[in-house]
């Protein structure tokens, strides 16, 4: 794949994906995919990302089964942020929400406030020995 | 506002910020802010970055009007990327396209295909001592 020698991956070798659901638009979430998790995305048509937590690639949803297919690919102007538009199966988020961003910013009363409920259980998708990562 | 303490900056102080279009939920660009930044955003309610590459904070459509009006934040599970719903003033892309994203990979054929039109002249918009930061 030669296209991918036009992305800017930054010092790290990562570049930023935003996850963003298909159907609904709302953003699922955002994560970071070296060179080889974004061949493997390509591929797999699953997204794959880095965890800079835990050094190593992962196919989102491999604990849970809330695996992402990928139906769109987006390059932003500078080809250093990719938009993926998917299939989300089940909840992107490790804590049980369909989204990461589960929470509104009131900047006026300097407070959160929670958006729409938790679509499952994390102890029962997630066993003890996984990791938070964003829902993998 | 307290709220900021809670969010995580990386070691370089940035976090990154989803601008996506508040009617079309369009994902306009990616960006990062500074502390700085972010509570400038906030208070003006009009969004502010952190350029990398000039290392300067600027408010978006200083240069060529675009300015984005922030109508909903929303926060992810980790506290280290942000959503900016906005109203867009013009264009979000220094190229002359609404989006930054205006370029769809096609993985199959190893090639990228143009989105839609240019909805401005970048050489009427922005003089020539301005950047080409993203729009600015």
């Amino acid at each position: 794949m030669k296209i991918i020698d036009e992305l800017k991956f930054d010092e790290k070798g990562l570049i930023t994906a935003v996850i963003q659901d298909a159907e609904s638009a709302d953003v699922l979430m955002v994560a970071f995919m070296n060179r080889e998790s974004l061949l493997k995305t390509m591929e797999s048509g699953l997204t794959h990302f880095w965890s800079r937590s835990r050094k190593k690639l992962w196919l989102k949803g491999e604990s849970s089964g809330h695996v992402q297919a990928v139906r769109e690919v987006l390059i932003d102007c500078d080809a250093d942020a990719i938009v993926f538009k998917v299939d989300q199966k089940g909840g992107a988020c490790h804590t049980g929400y369909r989204s990461c961003f589960y929470r509104r910013l009131i900047p006026k009363e300097d407070r959160v406030e929670l958006l729409g409920e938790k679509i499952f259980d994390p102890g029962a998708v997630y066993d003890k020995s996984a990791t938070k990562d964003k829902g993998s």
